[in-house]
């Protein structure tokens, strides 16, 4: 029995995260499946790992962690590996990396996750998607991309001059994103496309890719 | 010219918070105001310190930085005393005590805002109180409370045995909903309410609410 484990939905943008911060950490780990639809993740035993219900939780043997954004900075803390994503060592700069995860969840996320239910989800689903909502959503993603293109005229990645949990942490939402029409407020922006680019296209992230793919 | 600095308004939930860890670490600083009122956080020269807009900022010499929850881990880390608030050294129990700020900013945030927004600020307007909203939100803050009452059933403060940015992090929204009707949902859980008293008597605390009265 692994001591380490993961337990998630690979649909779910949050455990998506949490997949990505293990795979580039190079560490082993078993996936343990939690079915939404049926509405696992709201019943015991699971309640006891995760008090809010909510996917994905890391265990590791005494270890029980919940939201996705504190499974990825503990990882990045306790099984740093040099070879890939990084943590700066010195507070100061660490401080500079953790504002662009705040960043991601306070400014990126809100009009990203609804981009997501509007373009992906309810089509998925048979519903249909509010062209209104669309239109207002794009514009809020529109300002804050704007940001991002300046930070990253400044700085290679958004933490920093190295790849980190600031940047690891928007690819579940781009990844839906750019099989959307909203992939071209990315485009537009050099800066902004180019880091996409680059970010998307780490190994780590492509067995992310996989494991969604082949649900 | 202190190279210390905050930027921010002294209503506000994040500065408050910002405000707090400061304190807490005994830390000089100049208090800047920004006056919301005037939108001067949505002008130059401000977006220069703060490209969304929003307040705290927090200065030091070279080192800005935005987003509050930001600011207090990153002072936690940089200015350790060890006669205060304090940070876990061994990083597993570091990312306990981070799981409890981000169940603050995801679980207890949202109801607890609406129900200040509601309660607190509009009557403040000259607005009607939404008491639909008020009871949708309420029930919302009495499930999480539910969660923190078997958590501080198991552990004396929310990120483990010692006062944390985890407590920290929960006492502007505190600080308002306590004058209001939904301090009750505190008052029925003993530990939530014990926790409470605690957290709220602490000195650094008395030091903002201090600020927030002269305004």
């Amino acid at each position: 029995m692994a001591a380490r484990k993961l337990y998630g939905s690979v649909e779910s943008t949050t455990t998506m995260r949490a997949l990505a911060s293990l795979f580039e950490h190079e560490l082993k780990f078993e996936f343990v499946r939690v079915d939404l639809n049926a509405g696992d993740h709201k019943k015991e035993p699971f309640l006891t790992l995760s008090p809010f219900g909510t996917v994905p939780v890391f265990q590791d043997g005494d270890l029980i962690l919940f939201e996705s954004t504190t499974i990825m900075r503990c990882i990045s803390h306790v099984y740093t590996n040099p070879r890939t994503e990084q943590v700066y060592v010195d507070p100061k700069m660490q401080g500079i990396a953790a504002t662009w995860i705040d960043v991601e969840d306070h400014h990126f996320n809100p009009p990203a996750s609804k981009l997501i239910s509007e373009l992906v989800f309810k089509p998925k689903n048979g519903l249909p998607t509010d062209e209104a909502t669309v239109a207002v959503e794009e514009a809020k993603l529109a300002k804050v991309l704007d940001v991002y293109e300046e930070r990253l005229a400044n700085s290679e990645y958004l933490g920093g001059d190295k790849f980190t949990s600031a940047d690891l942490t928007h690819l579940p939402n781009l990844y839906y994103l750019m099989r959307t029409p909203a992939k071209r407020l990315f485009d537009e922006r050099p800066k902004v496309r180019a880091w996409c680019a680059a970010i998307m296209s780490r190994p780590a992230w492509a067995k992310v890719v996989e494991m969604v793919m082949e649900k």
